[in-house]
């Protein structure tokens, strides 16, 4: 696997070509089902250059584990008029009016029985937030608070016009980009692409995931097989999780739920319930040194991660974002738009997770093959002169502690470096036969 | 096993009678042997309706392990007359005048002499001290340090009627509450009576576990048998483990020794050797969060958790105590009086074990029986209607914990709540077939 | 083994005796090979009494492991004449001078040239560095900073008489002081001996080493064999494995590296890689309540630990310094003189060690042969009046926590004391066979 250039013209385009991407995905109405979430997959696979997302489809009324896949839901427009005839809450001009999952409704009523269809953030007056009813059939509107402080008493008209098909699906895409060294084992990237109009939740997850995809395709050499899945969230993981559970459970290795990766504010862990599997331990090391770095329990979970590492599934999948879902006041409303992210964010988050799959790259374990220290100076990995002052070299320290039981990872955090930068290093130990593989 | 409602009519009538039982046993003269110490057993045993205490003895002289029973204590009077005819001293006034153990003696003496057999306190000048010798012959008596310090030369008269009764006996008693399920495993809760009037150390120790006794027979439903152990200190429990080891080694799964149960300072918890036993882990999770909660290493043991953690004994008995015994100053003086305890402290110590008693019936090891989360709302046990900022409810984190290796107190502990707190919720769970047990 | 009198006149006696012997080794020009290390071998046996070192030698061009034994050294003169006639860099005023296993060298070089073959410490301006190059061939001298800014354009003579002998050898020495109780188990002392006129590091090392070993062979009881080693450092130690390997992996329970042994400002701690061996748990014990102790990982190794805890070698070999190698400014220069250490320091070296050694020797496993806890009183360990303020004396704790598993290091860390101080009391229980060993 090749090192990353984080500072390659090459990389600085990609920054600007995820957040067109992210620009094209934005305005789409989508919701756990339905179109928006079919032409947003669409979008996906034409990024990746087309045929390379595999598309499913789950019937509606199908029993996956514990649930059963909800009707489809077909919305087509939403508004309210008001008693002075003006129209609000317009579905057409922002998607977020409408409480996702709606039912139709076409009628007259007064202000005070509208106002038990209407959702609104007193702390945020100007963010419409986003609701959601899978599950139990309402009907509803998202306003900002300063507009719903205006409603006069009177007679409102309201009209949704929605469908749920019984007889429609749940539509997920997943991908295998395959080992070079035709290994088994897997590393699972899960986002989910089912929020309508906002910006870091979610468009930044699918858009940094496609562009982890289109650099590891563009890789020589990979020991592991990445799989990506691109889901609706909770609903979309647990039909995925059905659907796969065996394979998953043999083959994945490692994984990560991506959510939030377009700010620039911060980056995050969500760490799975054991707190120190592979996928806890690459991600802690990757990103405890990156500035603003915080670590959350499972107790914070929030996403896929708790489909993935619910007990009896237990695939030890960890989150990884740029600030956290609910940890920013934006989340879920209207204002976690497109100024929220960045291409300087976006590349941060691609950044990070690249990083991660270096790590896991690079990442085995190895035993000296020489009793005592090998004489480093004649291969030209040590100095010959020697004054007592100079540092030792990172070639003695990195082979001092080769001893069988320690990953390279494990190493990396003695000292205190990053496992992918030692690359350069192990190659040339390797030639010189001074390191074996050890398991 | 029924919640426990802390804030009952009942609750408050049990503070006032645990009260009323201390105020009943402080006057009695007790020791380690003799009628003051058969005396108490009665009241308890009334106390508790009657017929519940076993009653056992074993002769002066028997060998217990390294020990030997020593000879019957009988002590009638005692006192001294100064120079000018005052009678100090004096028994009848104050049972802790004597040395406890004291032999006997009738003879004039001087000043002199008379100072190699009294003690007191210079720290606190006002008290009586509590001084014991079981094992070596001593005559003696104490007093306070300011009326020692206004004795004048001269010739004083000592007298004490005491007896050592070889053909005597040690008196101690025990009972089980049994489980209502036909189970083996055993909690143990043992308590000492040997001291004379002392309030918190010791007579708040078998008022609140006499109280606790009463409140397991009014449960339905008890896993565990409750055997109850009340002896005199040291000698009592190493005799009690010499006739019951075996059944001890087999039965017990947790236990406590409750001694300072009565003042309204503070929480303590003094740990096992091993300090990760389940005694003191349930222990540890039911008053960590309680006021002026103090922890403290087996190195600060002090009581019978001497003979049960004895490294081949090994029963990984904790100790429990508001303010620890060598924790306040008027500790084994004449000040630890009924002043010093309260219906309030007691009550305290009482929910104190009754909680730990709680937790231990709820705990267990759950495993999940659906793959992936549950679908928690149409069980009514989640939110429908989702804005993404609500909390998770409890019972999503307690489900996604139940992984078959956390016990209950564990996930507890992740969540920050007590482990009974999760009972009614657990319930229903359990009605719902979500969860079986893991074991 | 007997107690340690660190107040002895004796003892003091000592400090005196290891300085003298500190002095008498410091001018000889000693490098890794070469008549200086024989000469300090052979001063090492004489202050033993003669016929304790047992000397070995390898041939030059003998392959061990990795490395090939270089040829020996021999330096006979070296000097600058400068431009103006003065001689300057003269071997003979001191050793530190010439650059060690420097070629020979007879001509006359610029200014200019001769800067390329100079050594000096700009920050320490008056210090001769000590600078060498065995495996690649250079010519060179070290000069303080100032005298070399004060040269002068012009022609210089430089003279350097020096041979690399391919027919010579690498000497070493060892020996064992053997166990009184024919056990095989082994702790092993290891030092170098390379270094020329530098004091702390590093004749502080063997210095304290030959009084370790006088100190050890005058006790009537050793538990263990002590294997000393004094060796050129690295190419030393990796010739001395390669000859005792298989006997090294097979004997040893724990050992130490001494070296910066003299001075009087710090303990020091060098970790292995594991950090719980029995080597770094006994340092630990006895260095971490010493002034000034600091505790180092193995990342700050730097001498001939190197080897011994190298992946394949895995002895567990701690080191032990007073102010470590690389941690003071005179380090490796003509600064770290016979000023830089002192009796006092010496004796603080020795007595460090000493005690790891009694703590070593006392360290054992018990377990109580009583249930419950012993009647202590009987047997005078015990106070026989109680008047519960008293703290428990030490013997009741020591006994608590002889389980089996627990050693006697492990119980004295928890009562805060040295493992060794227990050594009367052990001895008092053991004759009441209250202890046995427990495996």
């Amino acid at each position: 696997m090749d090192k990353l250039d984080f500072r390659s013209k090459e990389f600085n385009q990609t920054g600007k070509a995820m957040y067109e991407l992210a620009k094209e995905l934005f305005p789409i109405p989508r919701s756990i089902t339905g179109q928006g979430f079919r032409d947003s997959l669409q979008i996906l696979n034409k990024t990746l250059g087309g045929g390379i997302l595999k598309f499913h489809s789950v019937k509606s009324g199908t029993k996956v584990f514990d649930w059963v896949i909800p009707p489809e839901w077909h919305i087509n427009n939403a508004f309210i008029i008001t008693p002075s005839g003006e129209k609000i809450c317009d579905f057409k001009k922002h998607n977020l009016h409408i409480l996702n999952y709606s039912e139709a409704v076409d009628k007259e009523v007064s202000l005070e029985e509208l106002q038990d269809h209407l959702y609104s953030i007193e702390e945020l007056p100007n963010a419409i937030p986003y609701v959601t009813s899978y599950y139990k059939r309402h009907w509803g509107f998202c306003i900002t608070h300063n507009e719903r402080k205006r409603l006069k008493d009177g007679i409102y008209k309201v009209f949704i016009d929605a469908k749920h098909n019984k007889e429609g699906v749940l539509n997920y895409a997943d991908f295998v980009i395959p080992s070079t060294q035709n290994k088994k084992d897997e590393i699972l990237i899960s986002t989910y692409l089912c929020h309508p109009s906002m910006a870091n939740n979610e468009v930044s997850g699918p858009v940094v995931a496609i562009f982890l995809a289109k650099w590891l395709m563009s890789l020589k050499n990979r020991k592991y097989n990445y799989r990506f899945v691109i889901v609706p969230e909770t609903i979309g993981s647990i039909a995925y999780i059905h659907q796969n559970l065996s394979h998953l459970k043999n083959h994945t290795k490692a994984g990560f739920v991506l959510s939030c990766m377009g700010d620039d504010n911060a980056y995050s862990l969500i760490h799975t319930p054991k707190e120190n599997s592979l996928s806890d331990k690459v991600a802690l090391h990757t990103l405890k040194n990156k500035e603003n770095f915080k670590e959350f329990s499972f107790l914070n979970r929030g996403s896929d991660e708790r489909q993935y590492n619910s007990p009896l599934v237990n695939l030890n999948i960890a989150g990884v974002c740029r600030t956290k879902y609910g940890e920013y006041k934006q989340y879920h409303t209207s204002e976690d738009d497109l100024n929220f992210i960045s291409k300087k964010g976006l590349m941060g988050g691609l950044q990070a997770i690249q990083e991660i799959v270096l790590n896991l790259e690079i990442n085995d374990i190895y035993q000296s093959t020489t009793f005592c220290e090998p004489n480093l100076g004649k291969r030209g990995l040590y100095h010959t002169l020697n004054n007592g002052v100079k540092q030792k070299p990172i070639s003695v320290d990195f082979l001092a502690y080769c001893d069988g039981k320690n990953d390279i990872i494990d190493i990396a955090n003695i000292l205190n470096i990053q496992a992918y930068e030692i690359k350069e290093l192990l190659e040339k130990i390797l030639e010189y036969k001074l390191l074996s593989i050890a398991h």
